[in-house]
């Protein structure tokens, strides 16, 4: 049994009702992690109607825009009717690239509120690497160049991932998990109720979550992300019995886990 | 005429009476930017005297530590006895070697209080930009092995900048104005009084540097930065007829700089 992304939706009542005069902002994240969601059309221009009725900004994190797997479509809600002027879009050259490491990202919007954005780098960071800027840009260049072609990397890397993302959706099911397979991004949430895991050994102050991720590595020797530390308190119990799972690996390293997860049960 | 840095000087009274049971810490800079004076034991030693009796951290910003001209030396305060404990020294790799758009630098200090930048670090840049922290990695191995040879670029960018400085400090007197010698860093205080440049057509709610460099931009071609823009309300007044000048530039710009300063009156 396994979910997607889609799976997860925002309740259109209880997001109104978050929505007041005095609300400044929503952030938003798509595709979205830890869920590996995006948002579609309905869910965006719901979203956009609240933001206009209430004069409220909108930050669109979309640092995953290009990892989008097949059947899905990234959308901007700064494309949508009356959001260009209330939005700040989010991008990352660390996702887009593969160099996390190289701490580059850009905003998109209005220049009405980017020149606020100027205000605070001129003041706090104040510049950014400007050698990996250039190496940034000369890719940006390429790519949008080579667009729709099997080597844009804005794909390419898409397409990649995808074979990555279905054999550790196999491999999970097979040691008797759930996956939660993701539209876009490069992780993959994993609900880990069934195994019954019996952590009651370990420190009760800790979610679920945190106990079974620090056991897991220390028993097992395979990483993962407790859930619910991307959670509200609120949203919290929802979360517990997931870990996020990262698959954006060379497949030496998939091939480790896939030995780990095929033995779980034999210790 | 000139001054040089070391005709600033704190009053250890004054200094005293700012510090209480309530100090948490001092920042401290040296080589100071902008006056390019550099700290002397004594004068650190008061410094440090006051940090232990009030048992007061001390931030000591040293990024221009390589940049010493002859007959001066670079103490760190955090060598002096009793400071190693309580003091955070940050250094960079941007003035080190040249390349401030780099965004690289460091902080030295003990275990105890590193751990909480190390906390800070995580929670909000994260990473550094990895592939430029390798290439200063090798720099600061190859620099460090060379260290007292004339290739080592820790002091040869120093023996550089000497002749630019002396020149800069010629032009300068030659133009009417009076250079304060900095004694290490790349900066030039330059006193504009002496000039009797009339700025009273120009906006009253400024300072007078700030009109004066706004003036000189425009009608000289000349860039510097106002000095009391470095200032809290209670020294403005002292250095307002100060202006900042840089002299890490290439030859052919420092010929184009003294090829205005000279005609300075000729208009």
């Amino acid at each position: 049994c396994s979910l997607d992304g889609a799976d997860w939706m925002l309740d259109p009542d209880e997001l109104a009702s978050k929505f007041s005069s005095k609300t400044k902002a929503i952030i938003i994240n798509t595709p979205n992690n830890p869920i590996g969601k995006i948002f579609n059309r309905d869910e965006l221009q719901m979203i956009a109607d609240l933001c206009i009725k209430y004069d409220t900004l909108c930050f669109s994190d979309e640092v995953y825009e290009w990892l989008i797997y097949k059947g899905h479509q990234h959308i901007k809600i700064a494309t949508l009717p009356g959001m260009w002027d209330r939005t700040i879009t989010i991008g990352s050259a660390g996702k887009t690239y593969s160099v996390t490491g190289w701490k580059l990202g850009w905003s998109i919007g209005p220049e009405h509120l980017i020149k606020h954005l100027q205000t605070v780098m001129q003041n706090t960071l104040y510049t950014c690497p400007t050698p990996l800027q250039e190496a940034v840009a000369q890719g940006l260049q390429r790519d949008y160049q080579l667009m729709g072609q099997p080597e844009c990397y804005f794909s390419s890397l898409a397409e990649e991932l995808e074979g990555k993302r279905d054999r550790m959706a196999t491999i999970i099911q097979e040691a008797g998990m759930s996956p939660v397979i993701p539209e876009g991004g490069y992780f993959m949430l994993v609900d880990v109720t069934a195994l019954n895991q019996d952590l009651s050994h370990m420190n009760d102050n800790e979610a679920y979550d945190y106990k079974f991720v620090k056991w897991m590595i220390k028993e097992k020797k395979l990483a993962a992300i407790p859930v619910t530390a991307f959670c509200g308190e609120a949203s919290s119990k929802q979360f517990e019995k997931y870990i996020r799972l990262c698959f954006i690996k060379q497949d030496s390293t998939l091939d480790a886990a896939e030995k780990i997860l095929k033995k779980w049960n034999k210790i």
